[in-house]
């Protein structure tokens, strides 16, 4: 950690600032610079973390040079995390997962299922919980969509993936589906993040609306810490000032957390655009920029779909999509 | 609502969206402009929410020109919500409420508590349960700290806020405090807002970092339509491209949502600004623009606290800023 | 400048950097941490602004301490800034700027000139050239327009400020108005910040729509460091993610600015919200922040403006925000 | 143009809106909601930009529905856009452009030339006016840039592309030049935009750093609208509240605007992400994306660079770049 202290701080408030912070065993080192001074601060400095250095009489700025992650982070763990589920491996070979944005009927969950897989799709999506904004809007059919879901990975043999929203859900979920999701709206409901820790069961961990890349990380560090190593990553667009699309999709961030976490990295272009047309230009770019993989919001009938139409792939848009994909794909290994 | 077609949008598809909508009990009127045309729907057009007609052929656009939310609008109920707390009224006389934003021992909190009682403040603060981005940060004293600030609510006869952040908690810290308050990380964990909307405590509902207004009141929404009427929001600043802030406190907010709900607004500063610094000028601003309430982290020994000191005002410093908002409140009385 | 390495970085790497930086004249100290190395760099660390420091081999971050700017600075001139124009001193007692967005015609400005000094403003603002995102849109009256605001300024004896969109136009526009305003889409349009220092006349420059506190302040240094002193300040809301309103009025950076610098600022509560009935409450939350001013678009016949109608005052509406202001003012001063 | 009116409007309301509409020659259609009324506006509606209609009695809201550029739109052209530079087609094959941030030396330049002439690039970037935050940062070499960069394009047979900063420079960058960029500070400096559009060279406009997609087509507007056809887009990146990386380079706004217009759209990772060890990831998702090209920071030594050394790459690692991009060209050619 270093201190900065103000141009016109005394020597009796570097005096100050260094007993306050000798107090917690840390050792400083004071730096006299032509304008002003700065103070070293080594050791185990977290335990700083909530000390009010910075309202500190002559106090600057204090600025933290560590990342407070530490179980996420790739200097921790230098190779990419494998998450194994069933047979799929996520964060090895490119993981195409596609379903329906909400579980609607067996027959929309077959229909949808198998037209996915069909076209290289692993993973089967479908929300039995859905948060909505308003209260009036469709919420989804709870248990009774759990056990749709179950019984049509089942049927086609593919993993199943399902959004939980309450602690309270967690032995529910994890009996019907494989995979967990935790929505951006619950990126920092630290009590979810924290029983899920707890539990064994791979999560996919969707970057809040507004939240930092360091932020993103750090809640995949609660799961972590309870003991949960199966986490993976979703990218899903950031909320910023265009309206033209629903969220600006981070693709930098996707990069960015690939060099510094070793956890898979999945992007969602139906979310991160909201746009039926701009779905597959962004799909070849989430494959392009290391993507570990793709989660893609596909109907059999989108005009009828109960929630997210209007971002939602047809069967045989998806098929053209996952084409694309390999192309790319095999372009990257040669 | 309205749909807006497309320039080239054909007969066949005016006349398709037309009959789509007609199956839902709705009426529809064609108006043929110069370039293109637009369908006004007419009826009860909630049941189009999830409906994908932007995706329909033809379709340019669809606009929605009813808000989601109902019982938290001002045009259901014109005149302002008072609610009370014990012998506080939120939403009538402004309200000044302060204390630590954590608890940390009985010794702190009643030597806060009687200092900002001192000044004015009628609720005491104190967070018990604390949500933090890194899991490695001071998490609260839980239970322990709810029995503390119980015995200083009682102690000095104040109104007490915590809060609250999961749905299993709530017997707990309604037992202990008198007003819960939920967080802006948790504004949209919808689980716990039914679960506070079923029982009848006042409840403080935060703005989330990056919620819209609109998304904020259907937050609200989701309380008040589960019952519980003594919702109290909260604005604590928005997360923006500025830095030198923590926060960009959003006054302008503050006013619409005066217009647009019944419901009482308080500011905070604290949080909205990030720096002690700014905190008496944004108090005397969020009274000017008509707020009911400011709602202040004041800590004993800020240099001492365990979490959010940089930006905790000690009592002296309270003591100011509560005698310049009577003074603002004061004159635009006359 | 405080240089961060990596906690790989080796002996070498240290080595280099501090070999690098002591090319420049400056001097180094390192300090070794449990964790990591951190490089104090002492001297005229200005030199250092364009090196890729950060780029170089085992450099984690580099920690600028000092601010950019200098003359703007309240540490260079702890006293206020007043910026004379005429009889009216901006940055000492607070002033009241009206008129309408855009000059229409003689009758229009006559018209609104008189209402707006009855009620208290000093400075009348007319726009001549309209910076407009459509081409489409009405661009202004041009020089016609300017002979019109200063007829009517000085047959009301009022001190009136003007638009200026293009270096070329300094003369000019100097020529017929008193206080030359600059757009926040020209904000960093150094060409006219150079310009406009050359020349001793008042600029009331606005914020950037997405500057930061630190780039308009550097914006503000640009024109003072030709040897222009007459700078006022004018925030005047920032883009955020909220689309109820047309910006965010960032009332925080007012306070802020305040404390950095010694340059008055005045608050544009008409395009800070965009919305004529958010205008009221935010003008007097502008006092309440301790702003120099406002400035407000007031149009005789709102709904017969040329531009920006939507967001204007009625003399009326204009006469009232004025007694409130004047309200707390008086309630401040005590 | 659809006026929405207020629940509680009356029919004086809705009688004086209509009228007032008709006045400009347009026709009005009433349809009565269950709700509220709209009124569908039929004609040359653009007249009623800067009329205040929302802001007349009981008008709730005013909604556009044609988008207001024409001449850069997709539907005024279907077919896209080549800008032809001397051999070089823009918005044909898929064009590199690369070079050091700022001319600095004829050794730099030709160096830098060149090796990414080498590696594919056709288009020689480096810029002689360099608009700077703060002003005592390096501002360029100026004409003696200018000099330069003409030289070393002759020299090479490359194509030559440099920024300029004021209106009053067109001539002398013309004469050096081959395209002229419009950099984001400047997007909506109109009358840049204007003279630019009187001359007819090719000008690379880039996006404003926090300008939505229907600005930034505006601004082309500016340009085409005066009658030069020759205008390349460039996404650069837009500001968000993400501070790990310089900027948020937007790839949904790059297939957005591949949609709605028919200009050729060039993409800049260097200022899109600000960091070299994202540039190559970013420069292959801009070509898969479907970008018509990209413009890099290739330094010969960015240790050394004046400017944006941190984000410039060698040409080793532009080689690198250039390979794979390549590969991705060459697979979604298939």
């Amino acid at each position: 950690m270093v201190i900065i202290m103000k141009e016109n701080a005394t020597e009796e408030n570097i005096r100050n600032v260094c007993e306050y912070v000798r107090k917690f065993n840390l050792s400083t080192h004071v730096v006299n610079g032509a304008e002003r001074s700065i103070i070293g601060v080594i050791g185990n400095v977290e335990v700083l973390e909530d000390k009010p250095i910075s309202s500190m009489e002559g106090v600057y700025d204090v600025v933290r040079i560590s990342s407070p992650y530490k179980l996420v982070s790739r200097s921790a763990k230098p190779d990419n995390t494998v998450v194994r589920v069933k047979d799929v491996d996520i964060g090895g070979n490119f993981v195409m997962m596609a379903g329906p944005c909400a579980v609607e009927s067996y027959e929309q969950m077959i229909e949808a299922a198998k037209a996915v897989k069909k076209s290289g799709a692993k993973v089967l999506r479908g929300g039995a919980y859905k948060p909505r904004s308003s209260p009036y809007s469709f919420q989804g059919l709870e248990e009774e969509g759990l056990k749709i879901l179950n019984a049509v990975g089942r049927e086609t043999g593919m993993v199943t993936i399902t959004e939980i929203v309450s602690s309270s859900h967690i032995d529910k979920v994890s009996q019907y589906a494989d995979i967990l999701q935790v929505g951006s709206r619950n990126m920092q409901n630290f009590e979810l993040l924290k029983e899920i820790g707890k539990s064994n069961m791979p999560v996919l961990l969707k970057r809040g609306l507004s939240s930092t890349i360091e932020e993103w990380l750090n809640a995949a560090e609660y799961i972590m810490k309870e003991g949960n190593p199966n986490v993976i990553l979703c990218e899903r667009g950031i909320r910023t000032f265009e309206t033209y699309t629903r969220n600006t999709l981070d693709l930098n961030a996707v990069a960015a957390v690939k060099n510094l976490s070793h956890l898979p990295v999945i992007v969602d272009p139906s979310h991160g655009t909201g746009r039926r047309d701009l779905i597959a230009p962004l799909s070849r770019a989430a494959v392009a920029v290391g993507a570990d993989g793709l989660i893609i919001e596909v109907h059999p009938h989108p005009d009828m779909a109960l929630s997210d139409g209007a971002q939602s792939l047809t069967p045989e848009e998806f098929d053209k999509v996952s084409k694309e994909v390999n192309k790319i794909l095999l372009a990257l290994k040669d």
